[in-house]
């Protein structure tokens, strides 16, 4: 079978991947669509991000769904022919934060698609894997393959919006409305936000987030004073979900997001230069939010029961034999959100 | 202008009421609908309801809305015209409860229609009244009058789910699927429960809950073992909305609530005979819940924009004139949710 | 070596027991102190509580320490000569609840000297017994092994006053002054309670609550209204610790706890009749408290510090020889707290 | 009376200064202590901090007490010869932060010494003061008048502790161990906080930390890497109080604060410099703190009880007429930590 393994940046090439061997409690399944999200595509132009660079040539990928093709001798729960979701995350369950459930911290974490330890751990862009079957979950007729691969980030979203407390009746702001942030409407809305305003710097992001439930858009490239009606009383916001990883985003924030204010900081983006002040004195409370956990399951529960749709953020489908295209095209802001790969 | 006074259990008279004068920072409103809560239910057919009973004639009525008549001098935010659910509560705003936020515990409440203090609060079912500004709110084109009314019982719904802490990705049960606890399982949908089971012992009120977007329903009547199935590794449930004031539905549903389970307790009902080591065991939290406050402004505020549909739940609209008729529907659950009386 | 083990109520035997192998990650012990504990007294006098009932003969005794005289062959952190608290507690790790780091509901617990499971989970009143590395808890010299027994329910206190939340600057309630109680005192205090008051039916409990750190008691067999005095504007009470297993102590306290009021219950106590209207009305929240995981090695810190002094609490410390006389006076409430047998 | 009036940077005069007539819910008082605060040092050494600047005569101070002279006509409470601790803050009560009970983001709070809004709110750095009732707090007889000045700025540091959520067994690192630092320690370990280390440039500082509580102290001047030791398994420490407000300390704390850490940011600062990753990655939690509202009431009780004792944090007390080596001393923290005025 066939894998998109990424060897330099840039060096993205198709090759045949041996498929592990299928142990008794383990399942194997032939994927079909795979998301490309913003860690791939860091991997594929510039090898990496911060202290993280590909060190080998590594399977990309980690937001995939399929089809089971085989089941393992002790497996009763799923069958072949059942089509899953399945989590990139295998957390080692005995270290001190697994203990704690905070298995996103896991002191031996295995994550599809990472290099951040060494040997890699090698991801799910291929045509076949073996999987454990805690990762996978069934995913309802209602639900496309590629609405199955969104689980992942979606996850990523619910996640953050399960770090910021309840948000029933909140008035929640975000900032940078690509793929994480457009999810992170679609979730806090689903968590009971209220009112929900979005920022970014692009037409084609925005009227995405507008498409997904903002309530109201600010394109902070034309109007850099966009948010200055929201700063009476010291600020309006309850919540500012913050995924641009720009550093002037989330300040530019602080005026319209009042005292107590609580930030989930979503968006990487190395060194952020904030005044410290106006955290102290407005008593904001600024948290980083970091994969997922039981948040993947979730994911798939209310995609099934058509409690979110996803759909309009899926841009486009592409072969993997066209990855170039395909991440030409999920780099550029300007017409696509998310852009699945087609394994078939 | 007349109003409904209730005298006596089962002694409920139009009488002709004078409408307050118009002070400088009030509103006067021409009532137009206003719905008939269990208390007033308590009120007509019982005089009262624990040691709360009626000493003097009382107006009855605290769900209401209707249309601005008139404003004082010093009212800019509203004008003549504006159609408004009116919040019945009106706290001192000095205590110290109202000084910590929590203004449903203030120490000097003057809620409508409530026999509590003495003399009584009048009520709101009339045909006008005279209310302070921060007792409206604005009320979009999309929603009925009736609709309006239900803004008071939706955020006793809303208040309640916010004690039960996030409920994103939580499953939830109810007890008790009359209009509280169906606007229960209204609001917990809204705040992204993802599976919601209500459990009531009549056939009506179970397909409304099954309407407002309950996943399952148990008639605890015909299947009192109903509940079993989510009981496998101490219970499966996160949290229950109590709203039935019955105690054995809140025994009933402890082994499907698993261990740390929340316990919202709605319903009102006396003495409660509770398994103590139960609650110590499974470590639950039962929190009662009480009013509301700011969900006022988050009821009408998820009614303007369609984000919940409370529409399912009104069974009929009556005049006030005929309130023994009115009445004698609301309290039957075989046939009625909320029935509304239009003040016209 | 010898055990103390109860075969029926009242029929507590001392018998030769043998000792486990040790494994590799094992540590072998020779207990020396072990307290008697509430359940301790329950299986003794009634053979049990509740629906658990001992039905085969089991080792009592859970709340122990000792000093480690052999270590299995993969041990690196303890020596022979160390002396530990152990913990009573050995979670399976691998359940959900494990996984969730709910470890006190583990689907699979082995507590020592339990009957909720058959075959009986054997306690630990015996010269020597061998534990796992994980419930060791290194002593210091400054801390006796009779206080080192008492890091068990001391750790059950601990967990009680984290499940009441932040207590810094708040006003707590304790009604039952028994070991419990009063160590329930002793760990509020801990935790920035300013104003602590107990309630109690007996002089010599009340004594001790004084003693270790209760600014107020109340004797409310010869004051029945003694907590008249905290009810003004609707209660002063942040928080109860209801640690006498009688509904009549909880009840008398509800007036005197203020809205928003939290209630952690310790003590258990078959039904209790509870007047729902108040939990609602007043939004009280009443948490169940069980047992205890991370708050062991906090314990045994607080300890080891000095940053708390239970000695107060130790009544007397006989022979493990002496077991009537230790569980008579156990038992009595008039002359003892906490009775600590020596196995020497 | 006289007071002490800043004009501009170094130019502070002892004048004679007019006390407001006594109103009839009112107190006067003869001030007998202020301490020092870094604000009002920041005042006299550079004419105020960030933008706040003062633009016109400003008596300084807000850490004082006192005794009570005369009471208005309506006051009850309070009598001639009562020692008070007074609350420099006087939020009003009626706005949307008041009325959530936010007090300290009041939106027309009036500070004592604080130029943040012009006309200045003037100072308590004089002989003579009317206050409100709300401002007394009586100090017990063994609180000094020096002891009493330090309840405003511990008000701070209990507010900060607050901020972090329940310490009960917690890991504390505190990051500069000047006054507030100081006082951090001193109220982590009332919450319960089991270790406490504080780090600063200072031997004095360090020396200080130990004697009010802290474990273990780290030189970072002289051991930059002396953190280290407590980076294994991705960080030791549970709470992060950084007050040093110096953006290396808190970025040097990173590694040794665990995923899931809470940072509560006491320290002013201008800009911090941030590796914005590393706070996602680990889910760091960075709070602000400012002032308080609650906690002084806290403070001061904790000070009657003896529950604390900040006496080791008093350097000196001098003569408000030698107020120039005074602040010279406040500003040398090779010698003093906190340094006290007396206006007999």
């Amino acid at each position: 079978m066939e894998a998109l393994v990424i060897h330099a940046p840039g060096d993205l090439r198709v090759e045949q991947y041996e498929t592990a061997e299928l142990g008794p409690d383990q399942l194997q399944v032939r994927v079909r669509c795979g998301g490309i999200c913003g860690s791939d595509l860091h991997y594929y132009q510039h090898g990496g991000f911060g202290t993280v660079r590909i060190k080998e040539p590594m399977v990309l990928g980690h937001e995939v769904a399929g089809m089971i093709e085989a089941v393992g001798a002790q497996v009763t729960k799923y069958k072949p022919g059942d089509r899953i979701a399945i989590s990139p995350s295998r957390p080692c369950g005995l270290c001190k934060y697994c203990q704690e459930g905070l298995q996103n911290h896991c002191l031996d974490m295995r994550y599809y698609g990472s290099a951040m330890r060494t040997p890699h751990v090698q991801g799910a862009f291929r045509q076949q894997i073996v999987v454990e079957q805690h990762q996978a979950h069934l995913l309802a007729d209602s639900v496309s393959d590629g609405e199955g691969s969104m689980a992942e980030p979606f996850a990523v979203a619910l996640h953050a919006v399960r770090r910021a407390g309840p948000l029933l009746g909140k008035r929640v702001l975000v900032t940078g409305c690509g793929p994480i942030g457009a999810l992170a409407i679609i979730a806090a809305r689903r968590a009971g936000a209220t009112h929900i305003v979005g920022t970014d710097v692009g037409a084609h992001t925005l009227g995405k987030a507008l498409k997904v439930g903002a309530d109201e858009v600010v394109n902070v490239a034309e109007d850099p004073q966009g948010l200055a009606r929201f700063t009476a009383d010291k600020g309006s916001f309850d919540v500012l979900f913050e995924a641009s990883g720009n550093a002037r985003a989330l300040v530019g924030a602080f005026d319209a997001l009042r005292p107590r204010g609580i930030i989930v900081q979503m968006g990487l983006g190395g060194e952020f230069t904030l005044p410290i002040n106006t955290i102290v004195a407005k008593e904001f409370d600024l948290r980083g939010t970091f994969r997922f956990h039981e948040e993947f399951a979730v994911a798939v529960e209310l995609l099934n029961k058509g409690l979110v749709d996803v759909k309009p953020l899926i841009s486009a489908t592409l072969s993997y034999r066209d990855s170039a295209r395909a991440f030409a095209l999920a780099a550029d802001r300007s017409q696509a959100m998310k852009v699945i790969l087609n394994f078939d």
